[in-house]
């Protein structure tokens, strides 16, 4: 533990496998070809658009399971969190599996909270083997966040479109390629943005935080990492964490790439602003990113996700949008 | 780690200090005078029911932080969650701390949950001191699941009331009287109860899962605490939880009591099944299980919260109940 609370993990919490999901349009973006599992239907076969997020949870558990020749019973406890109100994708869609299971909260910040409480566990003995799993789907938090899907509502420029996607990732303590060597937990922030159309401009000064302590705590500069990934900042959010850091002097614009930037074509797919969700930052990282480790492209990247606190509620009661955004440091052997 | 993952600490995370926060109805109930801080006022001077459940999270860390004499700053990390959606009691009510911020879903054992984690941080090195905090409100919960309070809808027999709450808890690596001895995160359990209310039939088989496991794994039997407390099962869910214990030759009813039945005079003050939220637990345990814990009185307890993890969404669309229970054994030197 250092003085910013960056926890430095001695263990090495191995990364054993991992699995994505996601839907048509997510095929059809630029990391299309990287997903293990893609359904053109995006109701996954359920009647709802929940119970689909809730079989997007399953499957991505599943098939990340199956890639280690694991059974649930070998897991000795399961992460999982979503969008969802009372995250009803990640209880009801693990609710057969019989795995001991701590629900979290970080709206689309919750990749990176499942994998550093999992690696937490791991490195203190409390488990050997964990499953960190989120997901996000564009037509449930549409219509939870904002406005019915049939009312068509127009989209404002600073908007991002809510991935349908999930991603799983099996953690052991048995060395493999690709680790967790360091988990920063982020602080709440809350700069005063009220814009719920623009989430990118209330996670920024998260984002912003969490990478300050986690440097500042390791005494690195951005230029030790083969790539720092944000989960879904989009367009106004990146330039805008690049602002706030430069104010103490972190440049970080030649390492940075943000996932809710990569998984859609922005411009061709329509998608505003770029990507948002938890199934965002999940999908990218266990379709793309981890591949890349493992194949030794990357040696040693920050993930940090962001997640953006409101509800409708607070936005209805006039509040402002607090946010937090956890990173990990993966690193490769 | 035992076979039905029941994870041991050997390094006795121990309680620090802890405060407790309530409302009007839970002063005037047989546990009143227990409470820290309590307030006539539901609104806590604020000018929403979810502000003023913010406002009840924030006073229980403080307080329980000036008992210790300690900072934000000291706090390694706090574990939060609440009932409301997107829990914005937690990140709202916390989001001027700075702290580092897990946040956690799991309705009603949401104390359990915070307390399990922040054991097994302190264990694994990964802090050295955290809080744990959760809350509930009557009327930010009532009108979030049920009806528009205004509406003054006739409660069922099974029904159970929130407990305006909240309770908060600082762990700490350095030896304490009381300490953390061992957790067991439960499974996601759904035995098909439908209806939203009688939240007590929910939980039970969650409850009776976690508890049997746990005694399974430790080798140990009722008789061998002091007393075993669930969070809030109420009159119907206790009786349901002697029941499936019973299949299992497991009587714990000379050792049980429901925090859920002990803040309330359930017949005077109209309660009908008792009462509920995570505000409940979270307020006994902080207001009079942990005194008697440190005084002596118990030297070796089971604090078993029960979570049901429904939301009106998964209502509406016909879902049954799913429920978790987590438990943590407690014991005083």
């Amino acid at each position: 533990m250092t003085e910013n609370k960056t926890i430095l993990l001695n263990s090495k919490p191995a990364v054993l496998s991992y699995a994505s999901v996601v839907g048509k349009k997510e095929k059809q973006g630029p990391l299309g070809e990287h997903f293990d599992i893609t359904n053109e239907d995006a109701l996954f076969g359920e009647d709802s658009y929940e119970k689909a997020e809730c079989r997007m949870q399953q499957i991505a558990t599943q098939t990340a399971l199956e890639k280690a020749k694991l059974k649930y019973s070998d897991i000795d406890c399961i992460f999982a969190g979503d969008l969802l109100n009372q995250c009803i994708g990640s209880s009801f869609g693990l609710r057969t599996t019989n795995m001991p299971f701590v629900g979290v909260y970080g709206a689309c910040s919750t990749m990176a909270l499942t994998l550093g409480l999992a690696a937490i566990f791991i490195e203190g003995g409390a488990a050997k083997k964990t499953v960190s799993v989120t997901s996000s789907h564009f037509c449930s938090a549409e219509r939870q966040y904002r406005f019915p899907l049939e009312y068509g509502s127009q989209r404002t420029p600073t908007a991002q479109w809510t991935v349908t996607g999930s991603g799983a990732v099996v953690l052991t303590a048995e060395p493999q390629k690709a680790y967790i060597n360091s988990v920063t937990f982020g602080a709440v922030k809350d700069l005063g943005v009220k814009d719920q159309n623009n989430m990118g401009a209330a996670m920024a000064p998260a984002a912003a935080d969490t990478i300050k302590r986690f440097l500042t705590d390791t005494k690195t500069s951005p230029n030790d990492y083969d790539a720092i990934f944000t989960g879904d900042l989009g367009l106004v959010g990146s330039n805008l964490l690049y602002e706030l850091l430069e104010k103490d002097k972190i440049d970080i614009r030649k390492k940075h790439k943000d996932c809710g930037l990569m998984i859609f074509d922005v411009k061709k797919q329509d998608v505003h602003a770029g990507a948002s969700g938890c199934g965002c930052s999940a999908s990218v990282l266990t379709g793309y990113i981890l591949k890349k480790l493992e194949a030794g492209e990357y040696k040693n990247i920050l993930f940090c996700a962001t997640g953006a606190l409101l509800s409708p509620t607070s936005v209805m009661q006039g509040e402002t949008i607090p946010s937090v955004a956890h990173l990990i440091n993966l690193k490769s052997i």
